[in-house]
């Protein structure tokens, strides 16, 4: 979509809504008029895009409210410097459509895609927060874990050749192959610079020098994750969300909803899983920054590594019980008749389950180490304004990354994880 | 490309070409006509598809030949009960194109392709016989093992993320996934239906009841194939051939050749790899079927193990040395500065490489198994007359395949994988 001189190329009509010029357009498409309802002039627009990468309005109205989310010819974080396909808002919307089918009531409903604006309008998650930043404050969220797991697990499988035909996932994967300029943020991102010299990265300096060096040095580490590199690059075994970090999760205490699926496309399923797992477990590690006198955080420290168990057991229970519903040409059921073909059908989707958890800890530990060494940081440490308060909480975050990208076989369960995150924890204050 | 009643649709103005009427065709393309020289009323025109699917004229005019290759809208072999979407000859085109472009000098050099005929007017390759034909022969093809390595490393590096661009490689993964309808025939009658009953197979009965009833009933096999079967559903590495047996090469003493990649499609290297390695085994085990008091073919046999390990040899040292040429986004090579670096890399290259033999040696196993007891056999075993004689032969063969398949682990070099077909061999003969 850009063309020769780097630029990108934007549809002809295309034009970037503010807070006065979105209320007339909404108040051109009828259906999304009437779920505000009144008055154009009464609605309340306001323009909130704290990701990194889009417009996002939220509008009230006297009926009721709606998001607007469109889509910037360039980084919004960086600005115009750092081009990027408009065409990434037509990917998330289908991806919001699909997975939104497959996992329905996880992701907000959407009304309305226009490939002109590149602009999604959707349902008005309210009094949703972002996971991330009630974690940060230390509230427990006792839906999150399962509904993660139904959302992922649904999602996953529904998209692979488990739950559909191969022709038809095929058309599916071909759709998904041109948003490669999404796909090469997270290869760069994720899987390279953090290992490297790079004017992009920064860490928590000079504190953490020393182990950003030891990791741009690591030969083991190197291998792993170029090799993780591939298999992100190389594997199109379903339609991934492609950013699921709690950033990404709008939660209350009785809803979970999935958002901003614009990283969307074919590939290893354990990039979603890992995502979610290792962005608990940068939590986790934040924890002691965010303590005060009256709350240690250690309570909630045991919730967040509660809810990492509990994540992987329920989708592991879920996806694995999916497997009787199989509709698509893996395992086919002719191979697998009768009594004796249950029980190794069972083990199959076993040693399956064992396979992703594998990626899912490598994929984990690879987010974990480039929110900490890489361009893009979390909230979770960045509000922790003392330095060396704060690389206390993040070296052990980065042993544990280093430890789930190199030595993945060493955890056979998520238990074996989550004990290790607890040990590096401990050895970190003592 | 098929319309709801299960026809197939064919382009406006496409016709099956015959003897009578492709002359006149290429008398219209000036091009082609000066390939042949002379007046077309002298040009020789042989229909010659001995394959399963097209059909192949073979064209000679005074100045030289043509090789005019033509999809019918079903499979050949079967009949219009069975159509195949013409398609497959625009992706066999394109696979000719971009194969032959990494692969100087191993292809047919292409000179047209008609999208509206669905046809490919080719090099005529003289005196060239089908390798499968010769093998059965007992001729040895020295060039054969080297050639097929160059081949192979050459065309799987440059497809993959390691010899292009993220972007340039998805659109071409993207191109290549519309070619369903030959991946869904690799699906079914190889990783499906020779594990279960099913109308379309066939093995020499009853001499090998037992074994194809064991087959069926083998449970750790048939799992193991059927995670090869979503391995090469969700493989996304390279633009392989997709059919690489000795059928699908043409040999003299002095070259090689590969043709009809019209099952080529972005899948597992290994699918390549295993395939001409399993077809290489194959007739080896077929060989003493074709011993005669003159030869007992011992000695071929020996060669044909030969040509197996020196062409594993030559394909990891080829691909291995192209990891110096990375133009791709994986193993970056900022990761891999310096001796240090360097060193890291090769160990990384040859993970890499004993990952992919375990891949070769299970699709080989699977590739086997599907020649003895499903749809299409090779003529290795047909033209073996004696049923006993021929069991004989393919029983060592079937066994060797579920090793392969089920327990790669155990065939850690190219060499004891050759070992164990002596052995399986030797056994059978006392």
């Amino acid at each position: 979509m850009s063309s020769d001189d780097g630029a990108i190329e934007v549809p002809e009509g295309y034009r970037p809504l503010d807070t006065d010029t979105l209320a007339p357009y909404l108040a051109g498409h009828p259906a999304l008029a009437a779920r505000l309802g009144g008055d154009p002039a009464g609605w309340r627009v306001d323009e909130v895009g704290d990701g990194n990468l889009n417009l996002v309005f939220l509008v009230r109205g006297p009926a009721g409210g709606l998001c607007v989310k469109q889509a910037l010819p360039y980084v919004r974080l960086v600005g115009e410097s750092w081009p990027l396909p408009l065409d990434r808002a037509f990917y998330e919307h289908e991806a919001l459509v699909e997975h939104g089918r497959h996992a329905p009531g996880l992701m907000p409903a959407v009304y309305r895609f226009d490939p002109t604006l590149m602009l999604t309008a959707m349902e008005l998650l309210e009094p949703h927060i972002i996971m991330r930043r009630g974690m940060i404050q230390g509230i427990r969220y006792p839906r999150a874990a399962d509904d993660m797991a139904e959302y992922m697990a649904r999602t996953l499988f529904f998209t692979s050749d488990l739950g559909m035909g191969a022709a038809e996932k095929k058309a599916r994967v071909a759709l998904f192959c041109g948003n490669t300029a999404l796909c090469k943020i997270t290869e760069d991102l994720i899987f390279t610079e953090p290992y490297m010299v790079h004017d992009n990265n920064r860490w928590t300096a000079p504190q953490l020098d020393d182990i950003a060096a030891a990791f741009r040095a690591d030969a083991p580490l190197k291998r792993a994750v170029s090799r993780l590199k591939c298999r992100f690059m190389g594997s199109a075994e379903a339609l991934i969300h492609g950013d699921l970090h709690t950033g990404s999760i709008m939660v209350t205490q009785e809803d979970t909803r999935v958002i901003d699926p614009e990283f969307a496309f074919y590939g290893p399923k354990g990039f979603d899983t890992g995502a979610f797992v290792g962005n608990l477990l940068l939590n986790y590690f934040s924890q002691d920054g965010h303590a005060s006198e009256r709350d240690d955080r250690s309570a909630y420290k045991a919730w967040v590594l509660e809810t990492v168990e509990a994540f992987w057991r329920g989708f592991a229970q879920r996806y694995g019980a999916l497997w009787a519903e199989r509709r698509g040409d893996a395992y086919p059921a002719a191979l697998f008749a009768g009594a004796d073909g249950a029980a190794s059908l069972a083990r199959a989707r076993d040693a399956a389950i064992a396979d992703l958890l594998s990626d899912t800890i490598q994929f984990a530990g690879a987010k974990m180490i480039r929110r900490l060494l890489g361009i893009a940081h979390n909230i979770d440490f960045e509000w922790i304004e003392d330095p060396d308060r704060r690389a206390a909480c993040e070296r052990p975050a980065l042993l544990l990354g280093r430890e789930l990208v190199a030595n993945p076989a060493a955890y056979p369960a998520i238990e074996a994880v989550t004990r290790a995150a607890q040990a590096l924890d401990a050895r970190s204050r003592t």
